[in-house]
């Protein structure tokens, strides 16, 4: 299993990651002692810290300081610890990246309150950069993140649903994040404003894709991996892409009704699992998953020669080929 | 009866505050149905705008500008109704003046993200206001009405508590934001600093005054001027002062002990309140609740003699004498 820690890319940013992870540490020190264990609890359990990766390596096509774009930084991995959080909520999880969630360890509005304190804590890293675009773009994005939760509640054990539907889903719960990340590392870095759309449509086109292919590992990956028991989208009552193009499916129906009423044993979610990594939906949701990794390396291409280039290209290879 | 809404400083703002009130209305237009319908339920369910005419009285100190004060008003206004539904949540309540919350006319899920969906919102409202002033301060006091709500649980059902843990409390639960209130309004209309800050303590004491008058009034107003039932607070775990005052007192001891455990009835909630009314725990946090407004007035009087300081006296009035 190769893991996206492991690539060169992370070496590079080693000193400018530890000092975000700091800084993240130190935002969560709350006066309350729960929210500040359950805030480090959550940063603790890890992650991949993939926005702030993004913010940094988009301020590159800029100038660089690693005050301005850690505080970005800082924020976006805030707002989207404070979605997990109260995600967990939301689907009753008990387990994330293999570790219990704020949720189960605590309760119910211990989670509420950690997420609201860390949005909050958010918009304290990005107070003083006096940029309304970076304010606008970082409130937009909060709203978008809320109105994809809720669309994914309206949407949930909802069978009659259309690709588009689950594309602009994704968009919300995803994309937005890791395009905003982008957008606003070089915003901050004072980019070329035509390499701050580039650069926010790569984010947007990579973060498809790599949405994509996790809905398609929840499938095909082993409950190890994932941390939580694999098909938990389904479970979940999530329509995802490889579910979607078999929903006409007589087999799988059986399946979906058992798993969104809640009846569907471990065996049958086994039997399950081996039906849909057999059938031909998780090559056509790969097939998707890399029409949007060519979109998102088109958009490099056109980017100036920078060395952040390459590792965006190596971010993007990594997407198109991880297996957890 | 006599209604905050009666006073003639809302017939002076009625102008601004039905600006204000179409800005809440456009800000709260989601691509979510549910969300859109939840906000507009909770904006329409009513409320005194306290926030927003503490906002815009603050704000006559400087240069007044309707766009720019109306934006912090609306922010300041959504961050209360965010932390309103999310209490609504934590307290399980289903009424709050004499509605339905959004917790009981659709669900918990729901609650949650319509109060993530505000406080976005909150942050979209001042996101073009060129000033980390006003962005730290509104971004401190949300995370301290969070750290407020959290110790608010903390203590819940707690018997072993001093007067200064609810002092604290209600500092975070309602003083800040009034105090945030003017200083915020104040502070886009770059009034004097000194009048910025007498203004911020002027806010800070009128709400502690305030809320130690909500926490009485919890006690002896009636269930139909209250909206929900008289003792809430005290069925909710809430210690406040008046129970704060008696909670030595063994009959009173009885009362608390079954409302904490959720076995006090119907007929014994009216003796608890018989009981209170009659104590002097009510006039001694009358007491309190007038040191604070006298300290208010003081303020108040170190400002320069504008218009907004007759008007501002009145509400500090009506907070001494007000019974609903």
């Amino acid at each position: 299993m190769e893991k996206l820690q492991a690539l060169s890319l992370y070496a590079k940013f080693r000193k400018d990651l530890n000092y975000i992870e700091k800084e993240l540490e130190c935002s969560v020190d709350s006066a309350s002692p729960i929210i500040r264990q359950a805030s480090l609890h959550l940063l603790r359990a890890g992650g991949k810290r993939i926005r702030p990766i993004f913010v940094l390596l988009a301020s590159e096509f800029g100038e660089f300081s690693l005050e301005r774009v850690g505080k970005v930084a800082v924020a976006l991995e805030l707002v989207h610890m404070a979605s997990l959080v109260h995600d967990d909520v939301i689907d009753n999880s008990n387990m994330r990246r293999g570790h219990q969630t704020v949720k189960a360890k605590w309760n119910n509005r211990i989670a509420m309150y950690t997420g609201d304190y860390m949005f909050a804590q958010a918009l304290v890293s990005i107070a003083d950069i006096h940029s309304p675009a970076v304010h606008q773009l970082l409130a937009k994005t909060m709203l978008e993140i809320c109105e994809g939760e809720m669309i994914q509640i309206e949407h949930q054990r909802i069978v009659d649903q259309t690709l588009r539907d689950y594309l602009r889903r994704i968009k919300r719960k995803t994309a937005l994040l890791l395009s905003s990340s982008c957008e606003l590392g070089a915003l901050v870095a004072d980019a070329d404003e035509k390499d701050v759309q580039r650069l926010s449509r790569f984010g947007y086109y990579a973060g498809m894709s790599f949405q994509i292919t996790d809905d398609i590992l929840d499938f095909t990956s082993t409950d190890e991996k994932l941390g939580k028991p694999a098909g938990s989208d389904l479970l979940n009552g999530h329509l995802t892409l490889p579910a979607l193009y078999l929903k006409e499916d007589p087999t799988f129906q059986v399946y979906m009704k058992q798993a969104f009423n809640g009846q569907l044993t471990e065996q049958t979610r086994h039997e399950m699992l081996t039906y849909v990594r057999s059938s031909g939906a998780i090559k056509k949701a790969e097939a998707m998953s890399d029409l949007y990794l060519e979109k998102a390396r088109r958009e490099l291409a056109a980017l100036p020669d920078e060395k952040a280039k390459t590792a965006f290209m190596q971010i993007a290879d990594f997407i198109g080929r991880r297996n957890y």
